[in-house]
């Protein structure tokens, strides 16, 4: 961040009064450009034993497995935005979404919030983002093409859950370092 | 939004390629300027059968009651933020924190997570932000006088699985008008 987004002047690094941290402050005008973390939502979709996932068509991780998540958007819940995902990467509608994980990764100032949910038939299929959709068995997840960590814990997890019969909401830190960032802005 | 933080000139509303939102787009050097619902982290912390609550000694909703919370920081796990918030706010630490309420506020693009967490003594105090802080029991806790829906949900909520001896992780949209929105940028 260079300059004002409010009036076009150059921002300088200060400590605004009150404050304890350095942000972006406008020379001009006075404003405070805070810089927050963003929410990531995503959806963990099955079909009976199955689980939906997405071949990448576009950077970063093209061409790697993932499944269905993306930017959560001004004016729309986690919920909402994650069933949006789900609709446009996979065109899969799914029913019983439940909250399923908050996963914090603080190096790149993300937040990523899944649920699960079931698609009622086995309809989805290829999209801007997405070459291709596939249903797995478990013993066919392409675990060394998964796009991003975050997608293989909660696959992880999931499966683990599945298998005791128990399923409890995660929440947990990413620390370590992190391939194929999204950058948005 | 008026002006590219990047490079200084005036931006316009376009959908970019690909997209299919209207976004701040830089006339000049093409930057997209994405804006995103920002995360709001709280505590419910408890003393034995007491509950932590802090008197706002800021704008908005002065002088009325709310659990410590605030802005997501950069660099930081929801937890982490949330942990912060009660030392700043009420100069309290907890132990044995759990991920406690996701809630959606969509009409303001806010995301708030609250952890439970206990005090292992009953030490806590005024700050900047709070001009009082107080453990207060269940027959006591100021109703009338709260600062945001979402306390009296959160606290509600508590309050009933406390009783049954039985805590969910909840998980809910706030679709309703909001008293007293806090405008961060």
């Amino acid at each position: 961040m260079k300059f004002c987004s409010k009036c076009g002047h150059k921002v300088v690094k200060a400590i605004p009064a009150g404050d304890n941290k350095e942000r972006f402050v406008c020379g001009n005008c006075g404003e405070i450009h805070y810089q927050n973390p963003r929410v990531i939502v995503g959806v963990l979709p099955t079909y009976q034993q199955q689980i939906l996932l997405c071949k990448r068509a576009i950077e970063p991780r093209h061409g790697y497995w993932t499944l269905p998540a993306g930017f959560l958007e001004n004016g729309e819940s986690t919920l909402e935005g994650a069933l949006r995902e789900c609709y446009e990467e996979a065109n899969a509608a799914v029913i019983n979404p439940s909250l399923y994980a908050l996963y914090d990764i603080p190096r790149i100032n993300q937040v990523y919030v899944f649920y699960r949910a079931e698609m009622a038939k086995p309809e989805f299929g290829p999209s801007i983002e997405s070459t291709e959709v596939e249903l797995f068995d478990e013993a066919y997840i392409p675990w060394d093409q998964l796009a991003f960590p975050v997608v293989q814990m909660v696959l992880d997890q999931f499966l683990h859950h599945r298998k005791s019969g128990e399923y409890q909401i995660i929440r947990e830190d990413i620390k370590g370092p992190w391939q194929g960032r999204r950058e948005q802005a």
